[in-house]
């Protein structure tokens, strides 16, 4: 089907423990229990890994996470039910029944009656410890582990739900979703920083190259979607884009996820930036609605103070100034900048960072770029001696530049004279 | 924002026409005004491509679309409008009133106000003709021109709309949407295809390899989503696959895409089937309720009788057959294969071709194959002289096997046998 495979595996954890099938109790995931109203005692079944166990002398409770969640679901069993096998780390399965909480601290609890360990986890030599928050650092040696801790399991949750919400706002909007090609033998950007694609050295081929000419990894789907936009009026592609960077920081990631969409018979700037505005909105209010907790734990441990930043962001529109008043706001500024701004010169993430604080910390879309700053192909606005092109940039407190965009040029002799002064006439023709 | 650059960019289509800003009229895309009901005059404007030119005495009839819809949009217009610039390709933007069609072919039509030719087209040089079917082969020159025809339009629509289905499907069962790794050092299917990741010659890198260790395009997401179902119950991914297979057929492409998922817990084969058969009816359903038209198109021209096949699987339960009743089956069937049916050896295609046909046309998940043609890690079923293990492969009528999924092997002692018996003890020490 599409020219795709599709294969579905499962996985049951560890242990030795027998199949049991045909169970009479409903299987619940832990945000489905958790959520649930007017519990009436509901026999249910519940599987996942313990993260906590709290022996008493007459009540054992144990808290199970299964990763629907950042909260865990308190199980409260008869001491009986107390072992070894029972510790942080070891996957369980556990029916019983569905019951309001006694307690505060959450809304139902499951009162035991079947306990089954499904599989064992030797605590002690488990690398993360009980109630213990290991530094990101030491995360990273445990590749195979470190998403059952819950800065991982938030930001994976996460980012799950932002991914379905960038899908939903393009399909609601009317865009026809295009799977651009990833290896490709186009390089959009220019020069550079490309991977190459080779066949590994174990196959033999017999040309010269596997795919007649030299491969890279897609650095943009730019190419292929404006072919797309010359029959559907509104596509998008959401797919992984690549950067041979030889550079460790923040900023270069050799493998991302990138947005990209086209529109055609475009009038002006303001319906692109309508988009990405919507973009914005759309994504970040399904992810603080759709995972409060998650928001909630990055909110407190990870980027303090983010959530009411971006609350602040969804309540105002964002705002629009010309490239010429952000290089005017600029020089006007009382701060003292490493690079100084003019006019002509690109904006550094330092002036960013003072234009986002000028305007409110609201996200801010900078418009109308000088014209000798931006690729041939961006629209002239034919504006006098002060060149400028219709290209704008979203900048946003805490990110900088998240979005940029353009309207394209479409007057034959104004993109003749462009490639000719950029020297490309030659390479066109 | 999530480690992930966005870009927004907009194309105007060719030509030096103006740009007229802050129009009243309502933009609509020919998809929602065909689909407009109790149409009473409403003055919007439409954009697209013209698909067809009829000119009469009085009257002027263009046909256009912009790739939101097969079906194109009537525009009925004053003969005055008439010129040579609007021709078969040219890119118009039309304004007037949406009202009842008196003809019964349509519902509705635009009565045309205004019409702005945006983009020329010289439809004597243009490469596809007004109502000419085109074969594939033809089009396969014109990449850059292709997605105007209506297979084409038809095929990435379909694509569009069962990429968003499949992703509605595990977000709507619990699923956490993982990216797994496109560039990779692990080889999970095993030996061979692989594509080598370097980064192009002109840039230097200092190390021997950009990596620290040789790189590769993922062959499947399998190892990362298992590590993930240490954590999440439930988990999938859908993305780009490759294999450096040097051969030309329908059924091998270098790049191609994939669904894949975990599922922890689960107890019987049945858990999974029941994913696979949801999957399945769920995006065929989608596909055959959103694309209509599309579908009708496919099961005129391009794959005769399918959505009458497609209707008929959706209607029944998938059937459920041993892989030793399969075997069975093909021994007693009056037909001569090419390759003798015979237990312990893999099925082929004029096999499965059989079984399904032999079940009714109705997909059949083929379950238990001996332990001997599977891999090591899949779950031993432990049933005696033949030895089999829970694996289920689904067979689909025109397709083939589209599905595979196993119950992974969770018993220490079991594993440890396997791996000694394939000779992997080594490599997993």
């Amino acid at each position: 089907m599409f020219g795709a495979r599709y294969l579905i595996r499962a996985l049951r954890p560890c242990s030795s423990a027998p199949c049991p099938r045909h169970k009479p109790s409903a299987r619940l995931s832990v945000r489905d229990a958790l959520g649930a109203q007017n519990t009436k005692g509901e026999r249910v079944k519940v599987q996942g890994w313990i993260r906590s166990v709290r022996s008493q002398k007459e009540v054992l409770f144990l808290h199970i996470n299964d990763g629907s969640s950042l909260e865990s679901l308190q199980v409260v069993a008869d001491s009986s039910f107390d072992s070894r096998e029972l510790a942080f780390g070891s996957s369980v399965e556990v029916q019983g029944q569905l019951v309001k909480s006694p307690s505060k601290k959450q809304d139902v609890e499951l009162k035991a009656e079947k306990i089954e360990v499904v599989g064992n986890c030797d605590a002690k030599a488990f690398p993360f410890k009980y109630k213990e928050r290991h530094p990101l650092e030491y995360l990273r040696q445990y590749p195979h582990l470190r998403c059952r801790t819950n800065a991982l399991g938030s930001i994976l949750r996460v980012r799950s739900e932002a991914t379905a919400a960038i899908h939903s706002f393009f399909k609601d909007s009317g865009f026809v979703h295009i799977h651009t090609p990833i290896i490709t033998s186009n390089d959009c950007e220019g020069a550079g920083e490309l991977f190459q694609v080779e066949p590994s050295s174990k196959i033999k081929v017999p040309e010269k190259n596997f795919f007649n000419v030299p491969a890279f990894l897609t650095v943009s789907g730019q190419l292929h979607l404006e072919v797309m936009s010359g029959a559907f009026t509104q596509v998008f592609t959401f797919g992984p884009t690549f950067r041979a960077e030889n550079s460790q920081s923040r900023r270069h990631l050799a493998e991302f996820y990138m947005v990209e969409a086209e529109i055609s018979f475009v009038e002006s700037l303001q319906d692109l930036m309508q988009v990405m505005e919507g973009l914005f909105k759309t994504a970040t209010m399904t992810v603080l609605s759709n995972c409060p907790e998650d928001v909630e734990l990055c909110h407190k441990f990870i980027a303090p103070g983010q959530k009411d930043r971006l609350e602040h962001m969804l309540k105002n529109n964002f705002l629009i100034i010309s490239y010429t008043e952000a290089i005017e706001i600029l020089k006007q500024a009382s701060q003292n900048f490493t690079f100084t701004p003019e006019w002509g010169v690109d904006l550094h993430t330092e002036h960013e960072k003072y234009l986002v604080k000028h305007c409110g910390n609201i996200p801010v879309f900078v418009i109308n770029y000088p014209l000798a700053l931006k690729p041939f192909y961006m629209r002239d606005n034919e504006d006098g001696p002060q060149h400028t092109v219709a290209a704008a940039d979203l900048l946003v407190p805490g990110v900088g530049e998240l979005f940029g965009g353009s309207l394209r040029e479409e007057r034959f002799h104004l993109l003749e004279q462009r490639l000719a002064r950029s020297g490309l006439t030659e390479a066109y023709q």
